[in-house]
């Protein structure tokens, strides 16, 4: 990620980060300190801090806001991991792997408080609402997932519903409330939100492609785990769609399907082009999001904004997913 | 409980919390519905609202802070039952058993972020601190709670600690905001901080009494779940303190005891004290609670909180409790 540019204010925000999950409970402070040594890539934060310098200067507020942002993600990839069971996360064991479901639930509501704090300075009071609501769509996103498991009736278009809310929404937010908090013009809020929106949409699609077709050595999680548990994403809708073979796929997404699916699910994705299908949508998600900067000046900040968005269909990533697709073997899912 | 007082006022809040937690997505309305229907007994908001009327008008502030409070305090009991794997609370089955643990989970993550918006209003900004530091204070409590069990050196002090944590706290916490929102003076606050933080400790140690020695169908959940997690409660404390059997208690109260060993438990809780023991620690803290009061002018708000202070250790609860001592059986750990 090219962040060189706000490297000072990444800095102040990992600094004001570790502030805000400060606990004098030394059972607390393991999970604390485990999970400073395995952060994110920060790329909310990010979208926040180079929204900012696109549209002003970055202030305190900015800081709390993208604290608050980046607590609220990491949250709901502490619980996700626990929900999904998953061991490993950024190639390193999961804090439910490595503590019990307990500690990364409750881990995860502290991280969720913090949150809380961050977002409850004055100056954000104007934004307040967007991250607030930003929250709740995720939380809605991910009930739906939830609930329409195996439901072979699921759309593109209510993928992209979930997707919108449980990934896109933050991203928008993130782009939005750095331009608001800058002072930017409802113009260039608007188009940092759709802009944070389409790379939102584009991140997930990507995202899920590398569960489906991706290795776990290369993607540093657990793999394999959608449509393992019977959630419908992009590759997999695009194959219900169009593929001859739709009653013998309905046979192999179940709650019961026995092993050996997998290497079939695997073929039939190759010969129907399902990655590159989704791929397309990822692209094309990520060409809006660029044309809807246009208007606003050239400058390092929206250069930036540009190099963040392509690193999100980089062809390396791809790479990896690809060298993976002939490798998805039974029982890996 | 006795908040007939506060009626009006209580029908204000069960409208407010009803719109905070309203939601378009109807995956996240199931569950919503399915809370509404079961609700718990509020006892955080009528101490917040009796809190209010003793030391002045009640606002639509007090309303926000009592919603914020019940949702933090609801959210981490559907977690909590998530990670205990509970069925049953308040009779009728729990979300994670109806839905699965993942809504269970989410809608948690839901009602954190709506407690949020309770919280952000201006009116609230002088007792925000407060009313976040209470939510991490529950989330501190439980990761000690989780990372100790099984350590039979946990002493009284360690247990007590716990609990002012995980209950306590939010318990003292309605009780300062109602006060100070109402514009009380400092040690009228200070009174009602202590009288909700000695209720709070009171009503954890007799919820944990009711785990240890009640019937299932009377408490209306799952029972038994504590020492069978490993976590030393206090009835647990005082026998390992005192009984001669330390030996053998230790042999009983680790992750791999086998079956029997609940007779035995139960044999010896009671050959020492250990509920009567328990009891009386629960009662000298209401006494305490009560008398933090006592500068406060008589008033039926007062009487109220006493009332409610009260039904905390009423003898029908215990005479539930007693009832099911001797009916603990092998298997129900």
């Amino acid at each position: 990620m090219n962040a060189d540019l706000i490297q000072p204010e990444m800095d102040r925000f990992e600094e004001r980060l570790a502030q805000s999950v400060a606990t004098d409970s030394p059972f607390m402070g393991r999970c604390v300190s485990y999970a400073a040594e395995n952060r994110g890539k920060r790329i909310r934060p990010a979208l926040l801090l180079l929204s900012a310098r696109l549209c002003g200067e970055v202030t305190d507020a900015h800081i709390d806001a993208a604290v608050a942002l980046e607590l609220f993600h990491t949250a709901t990839l502490l619980h996700d991991d626990v929900i999904d069971q998953a061991r490993l996360r950024r190639g390193i064991p999961t804090h439910n792997a490595r503590y019990g479901n307990e500690a990364a639930v409750i881990f995860g509501d502290y991280l969720l408080s913090c949150a809380l704090v961050s977002a409850s300075s004055d100056e954000l009071a104007a934004c307040r609402g967007t991250l607030i609501s930003s929250a709740r769509a995720i939380c809605e996103g991910e009930m739906e997932q939830v609930f329409r498991r195996y439901d072979l009736t699921l759309s593109e278009n209510d993928y992209l519903r979930i997707v919108d809310r449980k990934t896109a929404i933050l991203f928008a937010s993130a782009c939005e409330v750095g331009a608001s908090l800058s002072g930017a013009d409802e113009r260039s809020q608007k188009a940092l939100y759709d802009f944070g929106r389409m790379i939102g949409v584009a991140f997930q699609i990507v995202d899920d492609l590398i569960d489906a077709f991706g290795s776990e050595k290369t993607a540093g999680k657990s793999l394999r785990s959608d449509i393992g548990k019977g959630e419908l994403t992009l590759p997999f809708i695009r194959l219900l769609s169009v593929a001859a073979e739709r009653e013998e796929l309905a046979g192999l997404i179940t709650p019961d399907a026995g092993p050996g699916g997998d290497s079939r699910l695997a073929a039939l994705l190759e010969r129907y082009d399902s990655l590159e299908y989704s791929l397309g949508v990822a692209r094309r998600h990520v060409a809006g999001a660029k044309a809807a900067l246009e208007h606003l000046p050239a400058s390092p900040a929206r250069y930036a904004l540009f190099a963040l968005a392509n690193t999100i269909i980089d062809p390396n990533r791809f790479a990896a997913a690809r060298a993976g697709a002939s490798a998805a073997s039974p029982g890996a899912r």
